[in-house]
């Protein structure tokens, strides 16, 4: 058994500063007595120990403090991105069969018009239950529930354990070390695991997390060049974001400064040197929801002799390349205590594992020196500014419009957002394209709506008839 | 399954300085490729993977090297402490069935006649046999078995696992923090869990170890005012002599020294005023062999206010008072993965946890803040320069001599030492004090056998006749 994470921070660092958002800041004894008070007022409003529920809001403490509330009940949390349509949203609430959902007020209009959520003003006003808080948490209590698609569209609900978070958390400083008034800079979503998995840092390491509620690029960059943060995570295009504004300032980091973690996807080799003439240090990773953020990481004195890799594994996880070729290239496969145990709902009784290994269906080597670089994301990934869009979602959606036939979806690269998807189909009956990506608007979160949908006789397709998304690119 | 902690360790950061001794310095790398020939040697020698091995040796690189050949082959390694008597080795190495002895060739002459060791020297000129070298370790696998008596006076030889040493490197980490050019100085033995956890975090967070085979007062002062270190185990009796040196020389600690972990009992007051006048912060450790080192550490910022305490736990270990009184005073019980699952040889049905606590005998409170204080150790333990002394240890000897009719063993406070045992006897016939002098000499390590023998009438004893060892000291 293993200590939750909330009262043992609190008992051991009870006035460490624990998150700043704006001009307020909170210790870890205030964010424990907080969510203690939220979690009774969750449990007056019928919510019970280990309940599923699923949880909306934008990165504000409000967020942060419902989140440790559900951690004191040991809820199951199923994370649900902002971003995504109703339809979308629907399907995860159905799939997890989630007994409730805790919704920030402004997030309202975005849940489908049949749910019957809890509003956080409306439990913050609520009155109180008497409850036990359990002291211990089991490794294999599964904390978050983030939704992740796959190659055959329908996204699939992972569970990140107990174990799985602290097995990141803990490999994690095993390779970029740790000091007391380490701060990290939080404007990834808190319901991606890049998110999620910073207050679990924060919560083990005992360090302040700063918090922003939106991409807020004067003010993070100011922080970075004075301010109290240390780390940050980032993606291609938030990074070049801040790289621009402080070159547009002829400003440099922080002495302070320790570290930008750069995930979803590869740093483009002008970003690194830029980077580097500006004294930020950029660590480059790879990792996904299956494996509670990362798998490996770039050390950034590795960065420039190691242009395209992704590092080396974390101390406790293990990288194979299954069935590779003669170039040594193959399907890139993890091994460790982060890795997911499975998912819930339709997919519960599909295993994530084979033999402890999750096959993550992209395709990668490692070089001489076990240097991983990943060269082909899973079935024809799409990166889009940090976020993954699976073309078979789209398809699936433009398949249903009574006009399509065919649909293929393909990525194309875009210069602010590295990807961007855009779709092939094939007419049954006349339609404009205006009201097929209308449709479109209503099923698929809008940064999954193609940029572009072109009208063709035909896909191409292998022999077995399977659609070869690459070939639609040229 | 978690990865063998040497591989994973020279594939991350192969090129990092691993161990210096005297002038010489050895890399992750060079380390590992020692140790897998080592291993190989040793399987030449028909030593099989998952054997008990017994081991002994002065610190010195080629017990580093001997004991990662063990863990290379998977070996549970049962320390042997180079201080005991020929008896005492007799028994550890009867109760472990250990099917061989590693000795370092000085120390060929403190094993018992009828041993019959392999010796460093021959193993190093061996050929070599061809090995499969696992690279995946279980959490339950045993690392290393270390004997530590309890209230009977018979030493019980304590399974560590790989578990066990994970958790405690990783929780001591979130305590302490991490840095790259971290490097511990380490002057404890390393047949004990102070100096062998110090192995295992130099190989869990990729830093190097400054390795002494003594405890070469000049040298290590030296170290920490100008050398490599950041990080020392000391005892009270080791950190008195180096304050005292650093107070003769008017030198400080260097700037880029960190940390005194200071364990095996209190430290005077007195002491932590002279490390804070000298720049040293020390942090005070409650920390046994059944807990694979540190349960709890005081921060060296409350060391002066919270003076006595030996802290609060580290993150992912759990302390409770067992049934207090009304001061809050009682057993002290552990819980956590740093716990050991229990016992080899005689005592191995006997559970070393009651529901997953650990009973450690010592009397101790927790403040209103959660602080530990430890106010009596276990069963009447001395503990003299560091090494664990139970009386009744000295009085089974004792009363093995045809002359003692009863015996009586408590310890009393020593400049040096800390504390000495003393023994008190009550005779059947006349025998001179050093005739008995002479008989402990034969069966205990130097540092139990009593500094002193006193004749009596009677021994103080309870109702039911049970020896008051605490009345014995009046």
């Amino acid at each position: 058994m293993y200590p939750n994470w909330i009262l043992q921070r609190a008992y051991l660092t009870p006035l460490r500063n624990a998150l700043t958002y704006k001009e307020q800041t909170w210790t870890f004894q205030q964010l424990n007595e907080l969510s203690i008070q939220r979690a009774r007022q969750l449990t007056a409003l019928g919510i019970k120990q280990g309940d599923r529920i699923a949880i909306m809001g934008p990165s504000k403490p409000e967020l942060v403090i419902m989140i440790y509330a559900c951690m004191h009940l040991q809820c199951e949390m199923v994370m649900l991105n902002r971003r995504l349509s109703q339809a979308e949203i629907a399907y995860q609430l159905e799939d997890s069969e989630a007994v409730v959902i805790l919704i920030a007020d402004e997030d309202i209009e975005k849940l489908p018009s049949h749910a019957s959520p809890l509003l956080f003003s409306a439990i913050e006003k609520g009155t109180e239950a008497s409850i036990v808080i359990s002291k211990e948490w089991s490794l294999h209590q599964t904390t978050s529930i983030m939704y992740t698609s796959g190659t055959t569209g329908f996204p699939k609900g992972v569970r990140q354990t107990v174990g799985n978070h602290q097995a990141s958390a803990t490999a994690s400083v095993l390779n970029i070390g740790l000091q007391a008034d380490d701060t990290w800079l939080c404007a990834v979503p808190l319901f991606h695991i890049s998110g999620f998995s910073i207050l679990v840092r924060s919560l083990l390491y005992g360090n302040k997390v700063h918090l922003y509620d939106y991409f807020d690029v004067e003010a993070i960059s100011q922080n970075i060049i004075d301010g109290d943060v240390t780390h940050m995570s980032v993606v291609a295009v938030t990074l070049e974001r801040i790289l621009h504004t402080l070159e547009q300032r002829s400003a440099q980091a922080s002495s302070r400064f320790k570290l930008m973690l750069a995930g979803g996807g590869p740093v483009p080799v002008d970003y690194l040197k830029r980077a580097k003439a500006l004294h930020l240090a950029v660590a480059q990773t790879y990792g996904m929801t299956e494996t509670s953020s990362q798998t490996a990481t770039l050390a950034s004195e590795d960065a420039m002799s190691k242009i395209g890799s992704a590092g080396k594994p974390l101390f406790f996880n293990q990288i194979r390349i299954a069935e590779p070729n003669l170039s040594g290239e193959g399907e890139i496969c993890i091994r460790g205590p982060h890795v997911t145990p499975g998912y819930i709902g339709r997919f519960a009784q599909k295993s994530a594992t084979v033999d402890g290994w999750l096959y993550t269906g992209d395709i990668g080597y490692l070089d001489d020196e076990g240097y991983l670089f990943v060269i082909d994301r899973r079935a024809d990934l799409i990166i889009s500014g940090g976020e993954n869009i699976y073309p078979a979602e789209i398809e699936n959606v433009l398949l249903t419009h009574p006009a399509v036939k065919e649909a293929g979806v393909c990525g194309i690269d875009d210069e602010q957002w590295g990807q961007v998807p855009i779709a092939f189909v094939v007419l049954k009956e006349q339609i404009q394209i205006d009201q097929l990506l209308a449709f479109c608007q209503k099923f698929l979160a809008r940064y999954k709506i193609p940029k572009k949908i072109i009208i063709t006789d035909k896909l191409p397709r292998n022999g077995a008839n399977k659609l070869l998304r690459r070939k639609l690119k040229q």
